[in-house]
């Protein structure tokens, strides 16, 4: 498959979305700036990386499926049992939006604390500004700890941001919130944990993959936005399910690959780094699955400390020799085909299908 | 003063609150545990923590306003504007201070990255518990990071919990509950960045205290209990910040002593760690201001690194040496005595009278 650009239709939440966020923090960072200006230096790093890039993912499922079951006039929605309710209007969804980028942006932060990442998005990580900034100016402590402190609570305030603008969110969708929250945090937690255990089998890189990035990314905001339409029918919100899993795994297979075969430049991080910090994927448990014994061996070397760029290379070649690439390929297309088959019975309007549709493909053919 | 215990009105809203956390927490360990047991590990982490201890002093301050300004029929209030609506029933009210329980438990955790602390509420801290988990196993990777990263993990998943609680609660009190978690957040900065600046003025401990203590402990809570009550007037509202500022920074005065001349035993943490890290109090700063050029010369160790036992113990003479001692508690009866003026016009019934005076008195004498 040729390169994917990102659609008009993602291009066009995003942008309503950057927005919201930019105004939320100038507000922000202009009143706690005249409280002291000291306090709103939390807020700019948060904002540092807010603008700095960022598809705006969640922001767009959850925004499709919203306008795909909201009722055609745009005026009131009739759920199955309960009272005539008007569906959000399109800025409260946009609000949502919002939220799911200041959660993703708290996520990363604290993320790239544990995998001691120190390029995000083509940025300094917030950890590795604050350490250097303290070196640089000459303050007092150890720079590691004041860098990791500082992303803990830079991150927190992200979090705090993210649930202001679900706050006046009720219901279903608010629990679908707090369900997402505790799935990513999960997730997260099997993540790491299995890179230091050298847990690197399939099931325990699919239930990390269903987590943060299937539940995350694509179930939870796209079943969202159809409650913030007034869907209230768990056949429908099944319907989701059915179309985000797959299409989830696909894109946490898509990031796997591009974690190794791709552009550092396009990414805005290094490749590799997975292999470095033995994360469990897909990916590497097929490898692992295929290798013969002289690359079984070498294959061990996966989370190792210390590796080398040669080194990594070598894994990375490795990996390829087994067919693994072409196994994570085959199946990305197969799980992308499950979803856009589910799509297809999906209860929305021609327009957002179409946009789903768009969508679907962009997150497992993406470059980046 | 002699040692004041904690007052019945404390313990009767902390029994409550226990058994909502410990409800929650064992239904969220099994459910996660039946998914998959290594999840449900995050989840127990947090119940050590919760179960260690904590005085649930932000609950009892939002139970008794809440009672003190419901309706003495307990049924319906009608606010000054809008229509009547009933109040929160007493679980309701109990599930909002688990919630502050959850936050402070999240808070402590993350504090306890930055301060490098080993030991909190007499246990070992998650980061500490972690790291050595890692060492004990024979896993991969730093132990540091590991350990840091779990306790990341298990402390936003506190914050979630906590918000998941607040979930049903709108108006006026979800936008104290935002406005409390972002100066949290900016006070902890503030408190943190100063520590590394060097930066021990007066102006600068006081602003740390009126976030991290007077606004989080006494007065958010507050508001937001008379808030659940139905009270929707701004007077009221700044009656109640009238009675907590001043109490939260006696609070917070209390706390910066017990620090420095406490019994770790009962503290369930060391003393003298504010001095080696450096933390601006109000204390410090009087110390600062009344020491002799010898004095001055000496007390220019805090916040260096490494400092030993008796080099802490010397500052802690020297400081008691330029009486800013006898200053800190000279204005913590004042700060009670203004605050308990203003507890008397407070138009609550005198129930919640009396609890909410037990509860200043504790909270300015506590030996703990």
């Amino acid at each position: 498959m040729s390169k994917v650009d990102a659609p008009p239709q993602l291009l066009e939440v995003a942008s309503k979305v950057d927005q919201r966020l930019t105004a939320i923090l100038e507000d922000q960072s202009d009143r706690w700036r005249q409280v002291d200006p000291r306090l709103s230096e939390a807020v700019d790093e948060l904002s540092r990386m807010v603008a700095s890039g960022g598809k705006r993912l969640r922001a767009a499922f959850c925004y499709w499926t919203w306008r795909g079951f909201a009722d055609p006039s745009g005026m009131v929605t009739t759920p199955a049992d309960g009272p005539a309710v008007p569906p959000l209007t399109e800025s409260a969804v946009i609000d949502v939006g919002a939220a799911f980028e200041f959660l993703q942006v708290f996520a990363l932060i604290h993320d790239d604390i544990m995998d001691d990442a120190s390029t995000r998005r083509g940025t300094t990580t917030v950890h590795v500004q604050n350490a250097r900034r303290l070196q640089d100016l000459g303050w007092r402590g150890e720079a590691r700890r004041y860098g990791e402190g500082v992303a803990i609570l830079v991150g927190d305030l992200g979090h705090v941001y993210a649930d202001q603008l679900i706050g006046p969110v009720g219901g279903r969708a608010r629990q679908l919130w707090d369900e997402l929250r505790i799935e990513l945090n999960l997730g997260q937690y099997l993540d790491m944990r299995s890179a230091a255990a050298g847990t690197l089998d399939l099931g325990t890189a699919r239930q990390v993959a269903i987590f943060k990035s299937a539940l995350y990314t694509i179930v939870r905001p796209a079943q969202m936005g159809a409650c913030l339409a007034g869907v209230t029918s768990d056949e429908e919100l099944d319907l989701i399910d059915r179309f985000g899993r797959p299409l989830g795994r696909a894109f946490q297979l898509r990031d796997d690959a591009l974690g190794l075969l791709g552009d550092p430049a396009e990414l805005g991080k290094p490749v590799g780094d997975d292999l470095r910090e033995g994360k469990p994927t897909e990916l590497v448990a097929w490898a692992l699955a295929k290798a013969d014994q002289s690359q079984t061996e070498r294959l061990a070397d996966i989370g190792r400390a210390g590796l080398s760029d040669d080194e990594v290379d070598d894994l990375i070649q490795i990996i390829a020799d087994t067919g693994a690439i072409e196994t994570n390929e085959a199946e990305i297309a197969r799980l992308v085909t499950e979803a856009l088959s589910v799509l297809e019975v999906l209860p929305v309007n021609t327009e957002a299908r179409a946009a789903l549709h768009a969508l679907a493909v962009y997150v497992a053919h993406r470059t980046f």
